[in-house]
């Protein structure tokens, strides 16, 4: 996601859409990206730490960007 | 997310990136939007029905993809 100082044009035009869409309530919208990484082999600390270093060198922008890892279990 | 049986050449170009960057193991590379929605006033089945329904009418794109809806804390 964008870091919270850099401003999100596309989810501000989102937030402005909502009310006219009937949606209220929404006090603020933000737009991100995010990917899905299928895992071959164990998701250890090991797996773990290499996809962290994959998300800051790579996926993220981390000079306008913050990032998160999530585990979740394959469907 | 792009349904699976959607062709996702973002994340096929992710993929392929990886090997060449130094980074193995990563079997498949999806890549999606992500909204995060700020609710005014309590998050209760009312606002979850509406924002549901808010994604599948205007966020989402449901003949190409899915999507989930999650409640998290704000920080």
């Amino acid at each position: 996601m964008l870091k919270p100082e850099i401003l999100d044009p596309q989810g501000q035009a989102v937030q402005r859409a909502l009310p006219r869409l009937g949606f209220d309530g929404i006090a603020d919208v933000r737009q991100g990206k995010r990917f899905e990484l299928e895992v071959a082999g164990p998701v250890d600390d090991a797996a773990l730490a290499r996809i962290h270093e994959m998300a800051e060198t790579f996926l993220a922008n981390t000079v306008i960007e913050d990032f998160t890892v999530k585990v979740e279990e394959s469907k």
